[in-house]
């Protein structure tokens, strides 16, 4: 099992999903929940909260469950959503023009600087502001502005090169929309992998086996 | 712990995992893999692996390890890959643009049959050879065509009276990109929720904790 200093993989990736619900909660002006009814909510079990909240110090919750508030902006923290790291964008095609106009990377630990692509018919256009540069220039702007992380919206065979690219000016995080494996050869690189047919495969499994009854484990 | 038919969400969502990486595994020569193997690569347990695995019979690993292809077509098969099922998109913005253009939905279990959008700029146009229709004609086109699945790519706010509409028509599972909680209201539905953000946020905890050292669990 991966872990980052020593947390697993598993835990990690159920922060945002905290962070989320315990927003949607604040909306509709929930303030308390205890960890039983984020349970019921969340489809996870009470004491798997409990652990995961305990891998962070507990936070504390008394006989009348945790503060809602207060929850999400430790999750915020911990997420460390509120100092703006700077990504770059590489690939302006579909996936990164849907990328780049509907994420709030603001909100998410993010500010998206630059947007980079080797089509000279995206170069003269902008994206929420930002300039579509040529992706020609990408290493000598990343060797002066130091970004922190690149999201890779780029075709597969595309991807080895500008990788090693961008691990030599030092970027060495990720959001990889691209399936190339970035580990394989950077065990080190911070790496998130966004692989939407795996969504779409579980969602067939699901249709099938909530027709047909399926497997018993 | 929510569950399909007795096995556990966390156990489906790897299946697709399995089926991408057994594929890669395929196309680089490897025609037999251990347990062991299995699990180094990819960051898993090998008694997760054969846990995993014994929820659908086991596979019969003998001493030399997996039949590659085998256990690739034994996956295909139980994520029902071979069959595909009719999938209509609804929302032709920047996000549905992309997954119409990006995705297989052939190799994945799916066939994209139909795209909905409300905006009449967007209906002269076709992505794939697959017209984008006027939204208003969608439901009467479902009554008639029985489409398995539903793309939703629209914004939170007008995916309610959509979901009402098309579970009214028979649809009743939904590759939902729009936020909205289809579960609190159609806790019977088949649904895969993305949440790009999610996995946004999971990159800047990483980043963060890989540079200051962060919590020990």
């Amino acid at each position: 099992m991966k872990t980052v200093n020593g947390i697993s993989a598993s835990v990690i990736a159920r922060l945002p999903r905290y962070y989320r619900f315990l927003g949607e909660l604040l909306n509709t002006g929930v303030t308390r929940v205890s960890s039983q009814e984020l349970s019921e909510r969340m489809g996870l079990t009470a004491s798997q909260i409990r652990h995961d909240f305990n891998c962070f110090g507990g936070f504390g919750q008394q006989g009348y469950g945790y503060n809602v508030e207060q929850l999400k902006n430790e999750m915020a923290a911990i997420l460390d959503l509120n100092a703006p790291k700077e990504a770059i964008l590489v690939g302006a095609g579909n996936m990164g023009r849907a990328v780049a106009n509907q994420m709030n990377f603001e909100a998410m630990g993010f500010r998206l600087t630059a947007i980079y692509d080797s089509d000279p018919n995206l170069q003269r256009l902008k994206i929420k502001g930002i300039p579509i540069l040529p992706a020609a220039e990408m290493l000598d702007r990343c060797a002066e502005k130091k970004p922190d992380m690149a999201i890779l919206c780029l075709p597969q065979a595309a991807a080895p090169e500008v990788v090693d690219g961008l691990i030599m000016m030092g970027v060495d995080s990720f959001w990889n929309f691209s399936h190339y494996d970035i580990h394989a050869k950077y065990p080190a690189a911070n790496v998130e992998n966004v692989h939407l047919s795996d969504s779409l495969m579980t969602l067939s499994y699901k249709i099938k086996n909530s027709e047909t009854g399926g497997f018993v484990c």
